[in-house]
């Protein structure tokens, strides 16, 4: 782990001025040495109280200890009474390619675009964004720091009859607000049919309460908590991906920067500046494998997805690969709704979700690769270098089928690995998911010929890319949130 | 129809130079007085001669003289047997919103990705397009001029037994050559259900052969011909709108140019300089949308699809509002294969699609609107301020059912009607699907305040939106390519 808190340096930044796009004024705040409103030592203080104060209760219960979900006797689908939230149904995919072949597995279906959405305002002119200290159900610390707003449709059709999220009208009616950033982005794949969300952050300049629980941080001190393990939770990584930051301090002016830093920042540069590839070919890719094996994927009855099977607790796999569905009793203080139960996905163990990274004439480039998953609503995204699971695998499976550059991941020495932290993937829908999130510098006998889907590309492209919908997927976008606390 | 051809100035823009990005290289090929392979007069002499040796064939026929074309007993699709190229079908859709209703229709379904490509070479420094003359049996003119490049995957699986469309290597593997763009648009989601093509300009060094039908022009030669009715096909007009001018003579240096070129020119500057609202803004709008409203369709069988009768030789609603469903045959000598039959979309006359257009501060803005269609990929995407067709109201509508603004177009007074331009839509699924195409500047007295789906924009934000899915509709895309004939 070499993640360092940035110091103001003598020649620091250049300060905000009138004009100035919302890039900088982001970047000054990632650069802001202290929060204005409350210091990191003051936050961790608060973070405990939160801690100790909460009292939520979880435990995992019979399928048939649900209250209002149930099985449908026909398909087999696992689903809410209101015919809202979420189900969990089955899905069949496949591209045409041999080498994807055909997916049956059961997913989460919900057919909904939420909105996560983070306020920001300024205090001494340095933006500050309101987070909250939300308890999930399947958050394995139980409190993680989400945005301000983390709202499915349901919550503000009101559907579960409880108290429409705080702050919700700053991003449905912005009205005198400003929307800084506004992009739809999708979930994981792998567990998610076509799930999306709309990931926003809007300015507000009034006076705004603080609810109970809620702070404001600068994006410097976010970087900072994105060292610690479980805090910032996916929502929230989400959203701070699509911030975009500029290269603070111009290229030839680094002072008191590492190397690795001077890299990072360098990388930061919008468009193609200092890339190894154009961002047009970036796309290219994506598109090339949308045209070639194009996904065919359809929702299939729970019932009809072979190799898993349900018990009185858990839908799974006989050999136990890649998740299973189990359902928890929830008792709370703190959500909209004191208590309920629902169903959750577990997978299996801590997984790894890694890119490896590269100095290409002085600038860091990060190893994309094109990821094909089921429940992708356009065939293809771009994934990070490594996106896998050790503990799928199967004692029997030939140590041949590692999935593409795992070993670097694993096997890498310390002084090589930059970041090495195990955050937590969305506890709302997900049973303790986590991965170890790790970006591993290689060396130059690294061979500089890749396998046709893998491609460097900087962070000012893909922050670029950040900006619109259907290029990048949640583990990679996750993963630049983390490398934002590196520069 | 005030469109002025570009004359180089005595203070003409600075050459271009090396580390210059794609963007100058096609402002200069736009600006580009003559051709460097072949004048504006060789060209037209070259067209003419194209025209004379054409010698295709295209009549109307019955259902049943289609051939390898049939009906599906059950459902009533009509389909090949091959069940490739494409079907119509029908289409249910909602939005849950009682301002949209339900629509049920004949669609086209052709879940393919097919590729728009332009291939772009220099002669003395100055970009060319390789276009082609090429025959569609639904153009009214039959010759219009296409891509270099225009293949669906049935084409390049070569599922019709005949030749791989010449230069189709270009863009499927385009190995030493650089694309340029690279990008998957829609196309007319009231007639297609999600269809969308990778949109494409792929620039070549070597020696190329230039085949029998294909010649290089420069953008500031297509600039021209875009003045000409029914000559530059959709396809063309599509994959135009996808490539990125920059203003070409810097902010303060505007010689020669009248007013409204300033104003265009201006208008060009890229992101958010000189636009009354962002760039985010402008999407934030689609978003929400897409979340409040989002459109539910899927495919129906044709035979249920309510109000639309087919007899021996259309398909079509009583009222003869909208569009019908025929049959051609076809015998061409310039095709892959040289004669068959197909199915087209026949809609009622020459519609209308227009931008309100505005200077505000000194720069052009054109007014969008939130368009949310059938076919739609995902619900909606931005649209021209008027895309209406004046034929499909019955007499008995009463006339505050007008569409917004279209009175603004019918109404408008010869001065401020700056482009005005007959042009065709695809002659390959459609049968004589012609618009006007009209640019009208509002003056002062226009209401500053705009109804909530409408939005003002610069063309620069409109080129940044083209570079990506999922933004802009095709309607809006070819007429700012049009636009782009008035600089």
């Amino acid at each position: 782990m070499s993640v360092t808190s940035t110091r103001a340096t003598p020649a620091g930044p250049r300060p905000a001025q009138r004009g100035d796009g919302p890039e900088r004024r982001f970047t000054l705040s990632a650069l802001a040495d202290c929060g204005r409103v409350m210091t990191d030592t003051q936050f961790h203080a608060w973070l405990g109280e939160m801690g100790r104060r909460e009292a939520s209760h979880v435990e995992r219960i019979a399928f048939k200890e649900l209250d209002q979900w149930s099985f449908d006797d026909a398909t087999g689908n696992l689903g809410h009474d209101s015919g809202r939230f979420f189900t969990v149904e089955g899905v069949t995919a496949h591209t045409g390619s041999p080498a994807h072949g055909v997916w049956r597995q059961p997913v989460i279906h919900q057919p909904e675009i939420g909105i996560l959405g983070i306020l920001v305002k300024e205090f001494d002119g340095v933006l500050h964004c309101l987070m909250q200290v939300k308890m999930e159900p399947g958050n394995i610390n139980r409190l993680q720091l989400s945005p301000t707003v983390q709202a499915t449709r349901s919550n503000f059709t009101t559907v579960h009859r409880g108290k429409t999220p705080l702050y919700l009208d700053h991003f449905t009616r912005p009205g005198g607000s400003t929307v800084l950033v506004d992009v739809l982005q999708s979930e994981q794949g792998s567990w998610f049919f076509h799930k999306r969300n709309r990931n926003m952050v809007v300015e507000v300049t009034g006076d705004l309460p603080v609810h109970e629980g809620f702070c404001w941080l600068t994006l410097g001190q976010l970087r900072r908590l994105l060292a610690v393990p479980d805090l910032v939770n996916m929502d929230s990584r989400s959203v701070l991906s699509c911030i975009r930051f500029t290269e603070p301090y111009g290229l030839g002016d680094l002072p008191g920067a590492t190397a690795l830093q001077a890299a990072l920042r360098r990388s930061l540069a919008p468009g193609d500046a200092g890339a190894l590839h154009t961002t047009v070919s970036l796309a290219s890719r994506i598109n090339d494998t949308r045209l070639r094996h194009p996904l065919t994927a359809r929702r299939l009855p729970l019932a009809e997805v072979p190799d898993w099977h349900r018990s009185a607790d858990e839908i799974a796999r006989e050999d136990g690969r890649f998740f299973r569905i189990v359902a928890v009793s929830v008792h709370s203080g703190n959500r909209e709704v004191s208590s309920w139960t629902q169903p959750l996905l577990e997978p299996n163990g801590v997984g790894v979700v890694a890119f490896l990274a590269r100095r290409i004439d002085g600038v860091l480039h990060v190893l994309l690769r094109t990821t094909v998953e089921p429940g992708c609503r356009d065939t293809a995204e771009l994934g990070p270098t490594v996106q896998a699971n050790p503990h799928d695998r199967l004692a029997s499976d030939p140590p041949d089928e590692d999935p593409p550059y795992l070993r670097y991941v694993l096997d890498a020495p310390r002084e090589r690995i930059h970041y090495d932290v195990v955050q937590s993937e969305e506890g709302g829908r997900f049973h303790h998911a986590r991965n170890r999130y790790v970006v591993v510098e290689v060396d130059d006998a690294f061979p500089a010929e890749v396998p046709p889907d893998f491609q460097w590309a900087t962070l000012g492209q893909l922050m670029e890319l950040h900006q619109h919908n259907g290029y990048v997927n949640m583990q990679a976008r996750s993963l630049v949130a983390c490398m934002h606390s590196l520069w």
